[in-house]
């Protein structure tokens, strides 16, 4: 799988080269003196604008400081003969809500615009201490409750392979530039798939790690406080071992002496992986069924995975339909409240915004129906595992849509499940690109609906209008074995 | 320190001698075939029936299944020449709401009289699993929501060193059966001193782990599905090594795969302490000066710590006011209202839980002021982490007191802070025991009281009042810093 470049007639021989690179491969060179990080920093710095140009996807740029700092860490390393960190020099960007000094954080709210941060978030903090360049910050849609990537404020995010379709959200801007090659490794967040919806509609890798995995502190954003369903922090990327790379500078120095929640478990990189996996696949959640590419990349990886004598069993998702309606109830535990005093008429919700506060017939709950939410959560996390547990051949991971569509055009992302489900379990997933939609990705035989949103998915369904999109997949682990999780992808990524 | 021991006349001298023994010791007596589990789970059973009938600490007996269990072990290893697991053998009693097949988990509460259960908790079922055995459960208050041991069901539990003053609570079982050599290992729960009152009190030893490091799930109670504060599952030990092979057995085999919350680190047995610590000492909690005796067992143990060569700073605890009133408060989100509906003028409060529910100003929350509660508490957490890690001499634990006297007399036990605090941060804590009060540990002079809780414990004070009682003080470590803790302990152990 080639990742999908665009890059400009304006970028030299040498900068697409350059832009081209993993930002593993990029830090390796860098330490090996093969090339310098103001060369790189400049590179990626221009393939951003020429990616912002064309999908909208940053919201600020850090042109004079980046450069400054990969001058400064050139001659560091001219000096000392070694590098400041497994970062040193690699250009990241970072999702707009997540604060960087010296920016803007406002979460696409106009009544936000001024706010402005003079700290760091931790993993800011942390990805700088590693070596990393903050080169700009990237779009983040209205209220950040949005699977696409859209604001009054920043406009409207654009997918590079096809400008009529969706980025993805709420990460969409990292989405757009990663796939554009205009940033080596990016910052983004999860809470329903705003990690993996990007990295699936992009075409690029996306990790959400399991809650408190990470450094999570220094995000902006609502309901400040409110821990009933919470996000990750997780790298978006070009290649599977850029988001180990992103884990590994993530937990070293021990980031839980600042952050408690997270586990003192430092990145392992030594995990073994089963010769023979079991990789159990989700063909359908119960509620939306996939379109034909997204069938079709579940039944190439099959085989591919079988060809290679590994085990396929298939997964049905314990409880999808209250699981759904329970994540969606639990965004909105003061029933949208808070969202809705943050709009007015100057800025009001945008589509996607709209939508989720609207179309679930949310409530604002009761202190009591707070706590039957989290019970029932704990009850279906625990058939989950339980399932897992007792499956007459337990598998290694489970293979899953990462939505029921390729990138949607703009406006039509109408579900959530296949994301949001691993969130309501707090399980580990990654996306990961498999394909891109074939013009004989013709639509089977009519099934009966189970609701008009399925029906909207197939019923407009063709080909030609997601020309270009790429398809991801989703891998899912148990909870806190990212590494395991990753080293099985590494073993799928092998099959291709 | 020798732990106090309670022996009837009608135990056997070689009974005697095997109830004298650490769980550590009898595991490692039964795998050398030295001894059988049938005649240490006849000892312990014969010292359990004393001590309850001394002290009231016990709800059930499991005497025929104990012996059952304990001659089927037997079996298997002289069969088999291997234990089935690092507790093979070993007696343990539980906390009465914490679920054993079989029997009945009301939480003191008339009304649930009738609840029995036909499964194990899950820390209940990796104790089997490692070999123990549940000779009896123990009495816990009515709610659980009280730091002594008193229900309407049960009646009181008292303290075996001197009947007049209190067991604690909620584990007030746990602490005075132990205390008696009527159990060879404990399991309790603590979610603001449960585990640690009781064991200061009765001159034990408990460990409150973080939140989620053991196994947690099968406990009846309140507010299930309420987690802005959560309660810990820990053991009661009469040794420091006891509390490690407690932790050993429930981290063996992968429980995270059934409770995704446990993160999976099993128990490390390699932690290195430094040979030269750094100790930090609260010497008052900044609301209820300690009493003489506790001050002389820090006393002690800072010289002790000096004269072996560790360092000792002081350590003042961050915002302890707005801690504590938080944390009550946050016991109390519903303003007591689901405690309420379960008493009536058939079991009304007692007077513990009458006071806890009463007496701080609590109110029912607003949504948006439990996430306020969230807020604060994170915010504190962060200071406390800011102020250990910007320390001149970074701590590597906290010594403080459990309480701020030994055992109170019934009724008594009127400020939780020093071990709620602890909750509130959900750092790891361990008891030990340190002294006993002496004739000697007369008052000080006096001070201006800053409340009349304050003035109540200095005013009423006087050593007759606490004659044999236990004085036992706390260590606080990083979060799931478990391990380090317990070996900071074990060279604290040393210095005696």
């Amino acid at each position: 799988m080639t990742v999908p470049v665009f890059i400009a007639e304006d970028l030299s021989e040498k900068e697409v080269k350059v832009v081209l690179r993993s930002a593993t491969q990029l830090a390796a060179e860098m330490a090996a003196a093969k090339i310098t990080s103001e060369e790189v920093v400049q590179s990626f710095l221009k393939s951003a604008a020429l990616a912002h140009a064309r999908t909208n996807c940053v919201t600020e740029f850090l042109t004079d400081a980046a450069i400054a700092r990969a001058r400064e860490l050139d001659l560091y390393f001219r000096e000392n003969g070694t590098t400041v960190g497994p970062l040193h020099g690699v250009p990241v960007s970072v999702k707009e809500h997540i604060r960087v000094a010296g920016t803007h954080s406002t979460c696409g709210y106009k009544r936000w615009q001024d706010h402005r941060f003079e700290t760091d978030a931790l993993i800011v903090e942390r990805l700088k201490r590693a070596g990393a360049i903050v080169i700009c910050k990237t779009t983040d849609p209205q209220s950040l409750l949005a699977m696409e990537t859209e604001s009054n404020l920043y406009g409207r995010t654009t997918n590079p392979h096809n400008h009529l379709l969706s980025s993805g959200g709420s990460s969409g801007g990292e989405g757009a530039l990663l796939a554009s090659n205009g940033s080596a490794l990016g910052v983004g967040t999860d809470i329903g798939g705003s990690i993996r919806t990007p990295a699936a509609f992009n075409g690029i890798y996306g990790l959400k790690p399991s809650t408190g995995r990470l450094p999570h502190s220094g995000l902006e954003g609502n309901h400040d406080g409110m821990e009933n369903i919470i996000g990750c922090v997780g790298p978006l990327a070009r290649s599977a071992e850029d988001l180990s790379l992103f884990c590994r500078a993530a937990l070293a120095d021990e980031p839980w002496l600042i952050e408690q929640s997270i586990p003192p478990m430092p990145w392992k990189t030594d995990v073994k992986v089963p010769e023979k996996l079991t990789v159990a696949i989700v063909w359908d959640d119960g509620l939306v069924k996939p379109l034909p590419p997204v069938l079709r990349a579940l039944e190439r990886t099959k085989s591919r995975l079988e060809a290679a004598g590994h085990q396929v069993i298939t997964w049905d998702l314990v409880e999808p339909e209250t699981a759904y309606k329970n994540t969606i109830q639990t965004y909105l535990l003061d029933g949208g409240d808070e969202y809705n005093s943050l709009l007015s008429t100057e800025d009001p919700a945008v589509d996607s915004v709209n939508w989720i506060l609207n179309s679930f017939g949310v409530k604002r709950c009761s202190l009591e129906e707070t706590w039957a939410l989290n019970r029932e959560r704990s009850r279906i996390q625990n058939s989950h595992n339980s399932k897992w547990n007792a499956a007459e051949k337990v598998p290694d991971v489970i293979l899953c849509p990462a939505n029921p569509s390729p990138a949607t055009p703009h406006g039509q992302l109408r579900h959530w499940n296949y994301t949001s489900y691993w969130n309501y379990l707090d399980l580990p997933a990654v996306v990961f690109p498999v394909t891109t939609v074939s013009e004989t990705d013709v639509s089977s035989t009519q099934f009966d609906y189970r609701s008009d949103i399925e029906r909207g998915y197939h019923e407009s369904y063709e080909p030609a209008i997601y020309k270009n999109a790429p398809v991801g997949l989703q891998l899912v682990g148990r909870r806190l074995h990212e590494e395991f999780l990753l080293g099985v992808l590494g073993e799928i990524e092998m099959l291709k």
